[in-house]
């Protein structure tokens, strides 16, 4: 298929590395054009804003940071909307508001553009090796056309609803997550002011219904006081907002979620923004007199 | 081996037939006597008093409710500690304060009986089948005397360490869990109030960083809002009531499980006690107005 992809970041940069690799042209697009030149190298076409690389293409891929990005992207000057055909479809796998997703739909739709959301998860290692996780809304036709392009950069992909499923299956993710960081944090601290060998104590219990990702795998971090990357605090901790945003709108009431995400702020302030999310084992060390 | 059981309710009849079947002479003891019976049918002694019971036993077994059942059977009238030789060893399979664990020990101590802590985890059908976690705290040797009666009634026996640490590793399995099921309940009651297909979104979350016990096998509960048995909120409400004790008597902050443990209370007053813990997703989904 005949492709862009816009944003060439930590993540976007890989996944559109692995759309060359399956054949599918390319034409890429970054504000930092420097981004786009190891894309280039791989056959990649370098186009000087969204809508050049939009006018060529198919569907229209991007991966940016935050939704004022998205919409600078796809409806600013120089945006998508300018430069894409009716008929092209845009899929956005940036995690970004889900409210603010279908009003950007809205808007390419009066130009007969369509759009589907599609976040992912899997950090940037699955990035890297093709391994997403993609959670994607949209209308089913649309889905099915991007689903080829779609398997080029995930594992396990998912269409859980219509526009903004996507996001707010996302939303979901991280709202799960905030709680089971700061509870096996929580855990981990009682064990370790205890003076238990918490290693063992983790290996009792994760036979059982205590059994987790993050217990499996982030549990060693918060013993070792020590929380290389991982998934940032800081993109955690936007993801958060955009979940907590969401959860207001509709009214939903995130009381872990919540006080995660203030924890989430002291971390930034402390300048832990960085470190890995089981950083969080930090507030409750500390409060334990730990360290 | 020559064992005594004392407390044969839900968990302790069970784990008392296990060791049965196993192959050991076991004499049991219930406060309703009645309960005794049937393990009597498969071959036990009954003994009138826990002093009784413990005459006679190289290990005596308890798994009772709560701290002072355990004071009461170890060292009231009548109690092990009337009628156990030196030697004997008490092992305590009930859940319960480690600091009174430790007290319970010493006493024991002064009179040659020596004591472990071994709680539990798996629910009634782990006692059934015989594949309970056992989490064990006590001298590496009384650990070791014990280990064949223990297989007997669990397939993942680890001993975590001293005295007291068995049950701290289940007070802080407790807290884990604590987080686990209430996050879970929060990311649930986004994704049904969002208007979504929240099976779908369980199993596009369930194999990334949120994948968890929990998820698996009570995100169905909280999405059909109902909650069968599984463990007993009321049971949890008290295990994290010892937890939140604990970390009171250690300087351990605990904010998600203590906020869980004040729903706990809010589910028992409104007669949801009975149900499993998943029921904490009432509070998430009555707060959200859905139902």
């Amino acid at each position: 298929m005949k492709l862009a992809f816009l944003g060439m970041g930590t993540m976007g940069g890989p996944m559109a590395a692995n759309l060359l690799k399956a054949g599918h042209q390319v034409t890429v697009y970054n504000r930092s054009r420097e981004r786009e030149e190891p894309l280039a190298a791989m056959g990649a076409v370098r186009a000087a804003s969204p809508r050049e690389a939009a006018s060529g293409a198919e569907v229209v891929f991007l991966c940016v940071s935050d939704t004022p990005d998205v919409e600078h992207i796809l409806l600013g000057p120089n945006g998508v909307i300018e430069g894409a055909k009716p008929g092209t479809v845009v899929a956005d796998m940036s995690t970004i508001s889900p409210a603010a997703t279908r009003s950007f739909a809205a808007a390419l739709a009066e130009k007969g553009i369509a759009m589907i959301d599609a976040p992912v998860s899997g950090g940037s290692e699955g990035a890297v090796n093709g391994t997403l996780a993609i959670m994607v809304g949209g209308d089913e036709a649309v889905v099915e056309k991007v689903m080829p392009a779609f398997q080029a950069m995930g594992k396990s992909i998912t269409h859980v609803g219509p526009i903004g499923a996507g996001q707010m299956t996302k939303a979901i993710n991280q709202v799960i997550l905030a709680g089971y960081y700061f509870a096996t944090g929580e855990g981990i601290a009682l064990g370790l002011k205890a003076g238990l060998d918490v290693k063992k104590v983790v290996q009792a219990i994760s036979g059982g219904a205590a059994a987790s990702w993050v217990l499996s795998n982030r549990a060693d971090n918060m013993i070792d006081n020590t929380y290389p990357l991982g998934f940032r605090v800081r993109l955690h901790q936007k993801d958060l907002r955009i979940a907590l945003e969401a959860a207001s709108e509709i009214g939903v009431a995130m009381p872990v979620a919540a006080m995660v995400s203030q924890f989430e702020n002291s971390l930034l302030v402390h300048g832990y923004g960085d470190e890995d999310v089981s950083a969080l084992a930090r507030i409750l060390r500390e409060s334990a007199g730990l360290e």
